[in-house]
């Protein structure tokens, strides 16, 4: 029996506590017996339903109850939605973290500004390295993507690779050179892989994703074109071989470049500091001397291209920025594609640069960006490389994944070797097969403010339904004792209706509120609630009826 | 004198209530001398600025002012845009409305919901006909649209020809035959047109509109490869060329076919009785009959396509409607593109759709929807066809505007001779030219529940204030007379913390709450507002510091 049991492999559990059914909060966990790695640490941005909240985060309850096992978090590249959560996630979590030098220098400054407690472990590793984590070893793989230092993971368990792609595409022409390592995918395909777990992103993508550089051969076309005028270039501040190939061209068409935006003027500071970025010392200039060129000459690069209303682009749209005043002679490119619930933001902004007389380039037939993700062609790639046994879609949507599931079954995959996740399901293998086998804690915090978690769905709904009919206030006193109004009630709204030009109705609210306040408290058998209720309700009813709103009432009924 | 004055001709005035700078609440004005008439009167709806707000309607007090001179109102077709506004015009304007049978059809139903407290004086007119209106004419021209009975409008004014092209596109291939009129539209052209007002909703868009009929292809290819699965469609209910295609489909593929979703109950039932859809008595079968067909059989035609969070697709998707449970053999077509705003609704609908096991179209590669707007290739026919001496973009935001002008200038057309409209901005014409001439008055109204107008840019910055932080109100009582606290501060909130895990804060709230009441009130020299502004100052201050929020204050102190 103890010989047997010794030869026996244990089991591999995954799970995702972020990343699924969503583009954001990556952060999946691949354990193995007393060994457990966590992939990537991202936050998400809030969405309609969250008004207020700044961020969101995964709920690591689960982690923290085993930190003793938990041997590193491993990132896979620089973008928020995989690194964001860590200065929240490290305070309670002391364990190291590994990742790539582009990678640890942003994360490095976002850690700078939450002043932890302590110093964290940072590790910094390079494309090939393979660390020791347990029984486990986690090899960082070459990968293409739209912020440099991209790398995939291969995971080596007793039972087999596990493949995690991070955020991929496959660009043969690589502003780096950097192609992404197929060989050893390859390699590994050929020994045989446990699981592949993919990007599905761009699953409902048909074709193959373009290489960065035919974005460049764009830009080339636009400046030969407009000679004459002022260049503005949007794009995102960590896509480095963007503004790289902003900086070329610019060169190329003898302008030089001014850089306006924060994130954008600290990503370009480090990837050139990091040796990510690579131009000659007169060939940027500071964005206060924009004047002494002629428009001819300078190209600027900003940030904006979401359409945040307190970013460089959209202050430029808006007449409000400090050094830039966008008029006829400019040309405006946003390099980027709007983010789904970004595009009325983005739309707003290029009306405005319309309005200030710009020509603004935000079309994709023009090829002014690329996406950063595989498309199905290269999905199917991946697949043909990797050649997994069992295969689970991750970050994506619902519609993404489910598109992805069927891409691995026309790839030859057998459908009950896929595994569609669910945040907290833990997929488990071992020498038998795999299998769903229940949950683990989790879901999301909220960020607002210093707050973490102190927001949550009841507050929500309360802000949704404030936001909607806005809110009422009836203040009076009573007497407890002598059953007695001692103050008769008052009125106070906000986000409710124009006061001013509703006079009326606020009398007519006074009266409704003073009639119910008066029944209640001649009842001795009311209670404080009960009378609040009443003048509540009455009032409620008599809006509902007269308006055709819904506010939020509050009595505030002192007894004195 | 007088034979030269007779001679003389007038001023044409040209102006925009609504239509420029969105695409919604439709509004032009178009007068000779003294007559006025009115082109569409469309409702837009709220952006996400206007948190609550039901619908948006243009100010009509220009209009009002001049009621005695506006010798109707003349509707391109029946689409909100262009008609939502006219049961709160009405109300106050008591002229009569001109419009085809079928938007006719569409407004009365709207109409009835309204109660008017008069009838409104509605003429059914026809394409080819020409209506009197003063010294002007107004002829009905068919166009090509995503609704049937869709037309411009060619108003003669003794100037010459003003032709406002409605929303429009080139069908050569309709489904009820009816082709744009183009010799009409060539005829005017060649006698000469003053000023051109054309749609610009894809003026950014390079190529021709699509036929309306190639979207019946897609669905026979849908019904030819899913013979087995019950297929549900969602679409406009407007476009009842696009239902009669699914009805179609469907009887050739040998399905009865159900619809659900109120507007499109009302819609079907109100085209077929005039004559504008057509189908075999058996083919419609009740929703709540499809259970009595194999899913084989069945075609579901449904609203929601836009993802609406009450709409019957959407109840659907989330398990909540009545007659319909959505599974793995059913294969959902959304045969619609996500009106800009509406992507995360639509998204959300289709991850929903998805998780019950569902398939999904929802893509524009399969060609299951087209436009109804021009295109750039069939702007560019318009113009050639029009040849007009004066040039308004219009139904646009300010980039397709300015993308039209472009195209127009492409066209051969001066700059100068074209005229980008702001709202409210006069357009004169006469003998000696065309120029900006002032502006008469315009702006929205706000419509939430049964108020028009009472909802303004302050109750919307509280709502907005409100849905982001939340309220928090202090309650207390006084004795003025005393400078004495007779009830001490109490804390209640709204949105902006999870109380009941956060004790420490409202003890700390009403703490600092309490201090500055104190300090206050024992201020001879304070008022009731000088005390009620140092306890909202003093917490205002305490919570930014210690939950960096700015939650909107109200102290409610009453002097008992």
């Amino acid at each position: 029996m103890a010989r047997k049991k010794k030869t026996k492999l244990g089991k591999v559990r995954v799970a995702a506590l972020g990343g699924i059914d969503e583009i954001g909060k990556n952060l999946y966990v691949i354990e193995y017996e007393s060994d457990i790695i966590v992939v990537d640490c991202g936050l998400g941005f809030p969405d309609e339903e969250m008004p207020g909240v700044d961020l969101v985060i995964p709920d690591i309850t689960y982690l923290e109850k085993n930190a003793d096992r938990v041997r590193g978090i491993y990132i896979t590249h620089g973008h928020e939605d995989h690194i964001g959560a860590l200065p929240y996630v490290l305070r309670t979590l002391h364990v190291p973290v590994y990742g790539t030098r582009l990678t640890l220098g942003i994360l490095e400054s976002k850690l700078a500004e939450h002043k932890l407690d302590y110093k964290p472990e940072l590790n910094c590793v390079a494309a090939g390295d393979v660390i020791a984590a347990g029984e486990l070893t986690v090899e960082f793989i070459r990968v293409n993507h739209s912020i440099a230092d991209a790398c995939a993971l291969a995971i080596k368990t007793p039972l087999g690779y596990i493949i995690h792609t991070g955020d991929f595409k496959f660009d043969l022409s690589p502003i780096d050179g950097e192609v992404m390592d197929v060989k050893r995918l390859a390699e590994i395909g050929a020994e045989g892989v446990l699981l592949l777990m993919c990007d599905s992103t761009n699953a409902e993508r048909p074709g193959y994703t373009p290489s960065e550089r035919t974005v460049g051969t764009s830009f080339d076309h636009i400046f030969a074109s407009h000679t004459m005028q002022r260049i503005i270039i949007a794009t995102f501040s960590s896509n480095v071989h963007r503004v790289q190939q902003v900086i070329d061209c610019s060169i190329r068409h003898g302008r030089k470049v001014a850089i306006t935006g924060r994130s954008m003027l600290t990503v370009v500071g480090a990837a050139e500091r990091l040796g990510y970025m690579d131009f000659p010392k007169g060939a940027i200039i500071d964005i206060n001397d924009i004047k002494k060129y002629p428009d001819s000459r300078v190209t600027i690069i900003t940030t904006g291209s979401q359409g945040e209303p307190m970013s460089a682009l959209s202050r430029m749209a808006f007449g409000d920025h400090s050094s830039v005043t966008v008029g006829k002679n400019d040309i405006v490119v946003i390099s980027a594609n709007a983010i789904p619930g970004n595009e009325k933001l983005v739309g707003k902004t290029v009306n405005e640069l319309y309005r200030c007389g710009a020509e603004v380039y935000n079309d994709t037939s023009t090829q002014i960006h690329v996406s950063g993700h595989a498309c199905q062609e290269d999905l199917k790639f991946m697949h043909a490389l990797t050649k997994p046994r069992y295969f689970m879609p991750i970050h994506g949507e619902r519609r993404h994944l489910m598109e992805h599931r069927k891409l691995a079954i026309f790839m030859g995959e057998a459908p009950e070797n896929i595994f569609v996740p669910e945040t907290g399901k833990v997929l488990e293998i071992d020498e038998a097969g795999a299998r769903w086998a229940g949950t683990v804690p989790s879901g999301r915090l909220l960020v607002d403010g210093t707050g973490v978690g102190d927001v949550g769905s009841v507050v929500l709904r309360d802000r949704i339904l404030l936001s909607q009919d806005g809110l009422i206030v009836v203040s009076a006193a009573i007497d407890p004792l002598a059953r007695d109004i001692v103050t008769p009630p008052d009125i106070y709204t906000r986000g409710f209706i124009y006061v001013k030009e509703s006079e009326d109705l606020m009398e007519e609210m006074r009266a409704v509120s003073l009639d119910a306040l008066e029944r209640a408290v001649t009842d001795y058998k009311a209670d404080i609630s009960d009378i609040k209720n009443e003048v509540r309700d009455s009032l409620s009813k008599f809006i509902s009826k007269r308006v055709k709103r819904r506010p939020i009432i509050l009595p505030i009924i002192l007894e004195v």
